[in-house]
């Protein structure tokens, strides 16, 4: 943890002249480590200890599946402290890489500190407001005959909110923290060794995948257990263990709220810092990317750390966050329905599914190990397949555990097979997933057919290249979907087919079949957000390497690793939405659960027939548009900005293309920051207000025009048709984004002319285009999807 | 008539070399015109007498009504006869300018039949099928009880699809036929006076926009009484008037059919002989729009008369059929339930009103004159306000004619303030109408801010340009979004609200009143269409003066007319796609009332809750975006093979640039149409064909799982979700197409540089973007939009 101390002190290289002195900032580190750092080693040691002891007692109190879980997590959070500790042991490299390496961490943590500031302000009004709706509501007759008052409900809700959102938070701060310390040593292993330099970044990778999943399971376990001792659940008189996972809504919207925002302030930043460097840097300057002559370079460099490691880490947090709470409210009324003796298998399922993911994934990380070529530069293997096998691996492993986890957990004397259904359905996700990352694949490859035809289309110029871009994107939305639905349907099915059935003798397991579905897809997570934090990590190391001109063969490799990342990126976003879909078609059912609980009647519907529930479908989709409008719009006005510093930087220094003068990177990189911050609230302010107001203005239209519950039924209406028109927006985004990315890099390979041709120019306008979209509007949907969910969920009591 | 015959006789001009000599085809009259030219004067006279009587005397069989429809669909063919004749009495200008008219007129004349031969064998195909399909389905209880069995439904529903689509041709035809002849008069006439050109333009667009409706409300009122007649509906045992207009849905399905492939195959060959012209000529060789150098040039104004002219006359054509015929079921099914003694005021009320569109749009174009400044060159008056004045003579008295046939049809004792109520859902209608026009102009007018934010986007790139133009495009589908909620919303409670009850006394007027909301909607609209006709002829007349070599004086005054062109084409698709968004939820209800006769159970509700109905919601979207990739991919290619074609003609022609030699148009015409009618069976087909294949694969799942009714549910989804997702998509891609088009012309105006700068070649490319967008992709998915909800109703019954 002192790391961030040395890098104030430069030690031998402090007589050199520095590079970024205008980028100097006190080193920064958050206060609740200043605050450990202070205590005495042996205090906090028992503190520890004491707090772990806490901890598994309550677990040991609520089930033995919890203890179990919080086993599993502690194990994985000190294998992921080795894999850090092995990190951090490998050589800075010489003095121009650390300095490059200071600014870009200086860079990162102060945009962090802002907007991590400006997210927590908005976090606690939030958690204002929904204290207040909730000390106004009604509460359910379950809550009122197990003495959960209003007030109770309130503080729970509240509370679960604001750990959901600090976790999220420290989530996105383990990635970004992780990967502007690793950058550096992957460029420097790069002068050594490929193997060795891949190695690293996974490992880095590997170590906030651990963290942020081992977090989000942890977090959930935690808050579980901690209200089912303290609520006396299940004890006579009390609230039942089925309804506990309703009360978690609250940290999956917290979660939820501080990804949203975190990946809009990143996505913005990264990209227009991106864009805005290529415009003049690239396209009217011709000199190379990352150059240490373009003034926004430093600024795209952190951009991908504030970008991409820590939003994705914030997003993945999310995803399974939300993932669990909703399967694990879907088991919880299953279980209730079908009257099982021991409905804890069923609720706790996700979390036993999540922690094997964490014992799967550490397996496949350390698979990837840095024996056969060590010290021997260009014998490069490639790296694609080294991940891949890791893959294959971790997903072998998957599929056995996911077996085992079914039997363990859902088996019940009342269908003594339901447990092999629901393995299927694991299947069913887990091949998904696969589908999913092969259609990916398929669409942003330049090896296959969709790329070169759009690499083809530049040679007739700009606007074809751009026609064909955006066509390619709308069509890839066709085969996810058709991909989804199946295996919506299929694992529907299945759970339909397992036996459990209710009182009435009606089969239930349907949902939850779908569910299991969407955990088999996520089994995985660990693995799959290791293989995407790589690629940021590689590709920071590969500017790092440009900017400290660095000799042809060392850029060769991390150029190799750089590409890798951008084919785990892509696919990593695949995963993403997939997963999206399936959570949010739980998370809507939930919703349903959760009105016909407030509501003490019966919530089955939603019919799109009447208007103002069609009117409702209608705002829903029109939300995803708008917010993708205000998400591209903010990365193109930020990026002129950009654009209009570096062409006067580069009029008033002319010195700067001779490398006589240096460029005021500083700038850059403020100029990005305070913009994307301010650029950030406009779309997540829309994304969380709307859905409130549109349930608000119904509830108030169907109080007069004498249509009870109408306000809930307009909002799951707008539900539905923004997780519909959000998947295929996100999937067109995320996939055209790609694919143009890769038109280029195929025409660089030398094919239609090569770089500098007219053909890469046409190229270079589409992959610009591009990067709005694949890394600010697309990902952030991702979010706004399940935050719609989880936002409804938690408001549901304004809408009635 | 005989115009056709004299553009073969060149008569004077005949000793010069021709400029076209490839262009050339034998003079081409349809087959039904040289039957009736062969047909001696008096026989025709008495022939035309007798079908007349027999019209009239069936009509009077029916309701004083139709013979009032009858009245005014007739007087207003006459006048639009005098429109043609006064047109066509203009003269052609000189010999170089008939010669240009000459080819454009036999590209598009050829064009136009092989598009169409080939859309008749598929309609004919379809027949087949349809009528296979009606063969094997059962009926509902009211056919049988009515008599009307199972054959009889077949024939009927197949006579009218094939009716719907020959008057869905003929409408395409006659919007062809008048450009191609109005153009070289409008050239002719801007040599003279500015406001004689605008005259002609406007009268030859009125007369195609006066046979497009009163083709539209004829065809349904003849096929209406006949029916009426021929199966004694309302007498004692067989059917009762309230279920007649069900049977005409196949008219509404015929429109549509030929209206998708007219707008897919004259929308891809005009975008692609544009986009290519544009890419070679404009972009690479620098020299200006619609020079006779450029050998695609011909192409690119054919493509105005086929894409713009027929299409948008067929696009028309089939909005006004489908909104008439579906209003028509609405209004019986609602004066069933009310129990109404004479329904048919109800029934007929769709035709009263497009009745008096004709009479009010006839007396709006007539209304612009040329008095003041006739013969005077330069006293350019603006033409937009000559054209509004116009609109809004027309508007005032629509509000007026649709009060009295308000009070006239919809008057009844059982609530005898209700036609108030409906004629302010009339006025909800025509305000939406205007506020719709108005939000178009706002975002694609460049006097406003986004426009001219956009040309600013411009300045720093293609790539920031593509991406403002993107946001604009997606932020423009907010404010139309809340439109069509207030207005289905208030339409539907001022319906409500209106004391119409049924007999256990609920209100039923509320969907009624959405049907007169769209009435109102469409109450102008043969105003509206001419205005969106005058455009293409405007721009080809334009593009006719600049081949021609005419003086400056002469092209600016064309400038000016195709500039106000440009506005009213855009402000006509805000126009058709709220019609649209109105329309396609009525014919929704229309298609579960259907779905409840053929299944003789209730059918009221579309649970998005299932996950079949939720996955046929995800793949109606997906439809949407599917087939706006494969329309403008289809675009792109074809571009890419005249850009390719107009290269190689520069490379092997080196003479071409200096007027030395001559470019063969004819090989681009050619490769534009072959290609063009290839690329549009893909689309067209897939939007034809997934409906049916999701329901039938659906209904074989719901068979298996025990369902019932699943396919129905499924496919009602499917709808409902396209619908969304397809208004949004097209407004997405008409304002983005707008815009771009017009921060081209703002530049080019000499703002930021002006033509030929960095900045206006990234506006050209938008511009080029937006080509496919706002003239292919964009009007193509109105038709679709209402095309899925006639192909649904038409084809209920494989669903069952």
């Amino acid at each position: 943890m002192d790391d961030a101390m040395e890098s104030g002190n430069l030690g031998p290289y402090q007589d050199r002249p520095r590079i970024f002195p205008n980028m100097r900032t006190k080193p920064y580190t958050p206060l609740i480590f200043r605050v450990i750092k202070r205590i005495n080693v042996r205090i906090l040691f028992v503190l520890l200890l004491l707090g772990l002891g806490a901890i598994f007692y309550i677990g040991a109190s609520t089930s033995p599946i919890i203890v179990f879980v919080f086993s599993v997590c502690i194990i994985s959070f000190v294998l992921s402290m080795y894999l850090t500790k092995w990190v951090l042991a490998k050589d800075e490299g010489p003095p121009e890489m650390v300095e490059i390496s200071d600014a870009i961490r200086d860079g990162a943590e102060g945009f962090f500190r802002t907007q991590y500031g400006t997210i927590s302000k908005m976090a606690f009004l939030l958690a204002v407001i929904i204290l207040s709706i909730y000390m106004f509501r009604s509460t359910t007759p379950q809550q009122e005959s197990s003495g959960l008052g209003r007030s109770m409900s309130a503080y729970v809700t509240v509370v679960s909110f604001l750990l959901g959102a600090l976790c999220s938070g420290i989530a996105g701060y383990v990635g970004m923290w992780v990967s502007v310390r690793a950058n550096v040593r992957v460029s420097s292993a790069a002068r050594r060794s490929a193997r060795e330099a891949l190695q690293i970044a996974v490992r880095a990778g590997g170590f906030s995948a651990m963290v942020v999943v081992g977090l989000a399971v942890i977090g959930v376990a935690v808050l579980y257990s901690t209200l089912y001792v303290w609520l006396e659940v299940d004890s006579p008189g009390s609230m039942k263990v089925t309804d506990l996972p309703l009360l978690l809504v609250g940290y999956g919207f917290g979660a939820s709220f501080v990804a949203l925002f975190a990946q809009l302030g990143g996505g913005i930043y990264t990209k227009a810092a991106d864009v805005g460097a290529d415009l003049v840097g690239k396209v009217e300057q011709g000199i190379p990317e990352d150059d240490p002559r373009n003034p926004a370079v430093i600024a795209d460099l952190v951009g991908d750390n504030v970008g991409d490691c820590a939003a994705r880490g914030a997003d993945l947090f999310e995803s399974i966050a939300a993932e669990i709470i909703s399967a694990m409210i879907l088991g919880g009324t299953m279980a209730q329905r079908c009257k099982i003796e021991d409905p804890s298998g069923f609720i706790l399922f996700p979390l036993v599914v999540h922690s094997f993911d964490l014992v799967v994934s550490s397996v496949g990380i350390l698979s990837i190990r840095s024996k056969r070529d060590a010290g021997a530069i260009g014998v490069v293997e490639d790296p694609m397949l080294i991940l891949q096998k890791g893959y294959s691996v971790t997903i072998v492993l998957a599929v056995i555990t996911f077996g085992l986890s079914t039997r363990w957990m859902l088996y019940t004397e009342q269908a003594p097979l339901a447990w092999l259904n629901f393995a299927l359905c694991g299947l069913v996700g887990i091949l998904t997933a696969y589908v999913f990352v092969w259609i990916t694949k398929y669409y942003t490859d330049y090896k296959h057919e969709p790329v070169r035809t759009l690499a083809l289309s530049s040679s007739t110029g700009h606007g074809t290249n751009i026609i064909a871009g955006i066509s390619l994107g709308l069509e890839s939305t066709a085969l996810p979907v058709l991909v989804i639905s199946v295996s919506v349907i299929s694992a529907f099915w299945l759970g339909h087919t397992s036996g459990l059935v209710d009182e009435a003798g009606n089969s239930t397991g349907g949902l939850f079949g779908t569910a299991v579905a969407t955990m088999g897809m996520l089994s995985t997570a660990a693995y799959v957000l290791t293989m995407d934090m790589f690629g940021p990590i590689a590709d920071n190391a590969g500017g790092i390497v440009e900017m400290s001109q660095q000799p042809e063969s060392v850029r060769e490799i991390t150029d190799v690793l750089d590409a890798v990342g951008n084919t785990t990126k892509a696919t990593t976003k695949g995963f993403a939405i997939g997963s999206a879909a399936l959570a949010s078609f739980l998370l809507f059912s939930a919703y349903m659960d959760e009105v016909a609980a407030f509501a003490h009647v019966a919530f089955k519907q939603v019919d799109i027939a009447i208007p103002e529930v069609f009117v409702g479908g209608l705002l829903g989709s029109m939300l995803i548009f708008l917010f993708s409008a205000w998400a591209c719009s903010a990365v193109g006005r930020t990026a002129q900005e950009v654009v209009n510093e570096v062409r006067r930087q580069f009029i008033e220094r002319p010195g700067i293309m001779d490398y006589k003068e240096k460029p005021d990177y500083g700038r850059c990189v403020s100029i990005v920051a305070s913009a994307s911050l301010r650029e950030m609230i406009k779309p997540g302010a829309l994304a969380i207000v709307s859905p409130i107001v549109v349930g608000l203005v119904f509830r108030i239209v169907g109080y007069y025009t004498g249509h009870p519950l109408l306000g809930a039924k307009v909002v799951a209406a707008m539900l539905m048709f923004a997780t519909v028109s959000g998947i295929l927006m996100a999937l067109f985004l995320n996939t055209a984004g790609g694919a143009w990315d890769n038109a280029k890099k195929y025409i660089e390979t030398g094919a239609l002319g090569g770089k500098g041709s007219d053909c890469h120019k046409a190229a270079v306008t589409g992959d610009t285009v591009g990067d709005p979209f694949k890394d600010t509007a697309g990902p952030s949907l991702h979010v706004l999807i399940k935050m719609l969910a989880t936002i409804t969920l938690v408001m549901a009591p304004v809408f009635l």
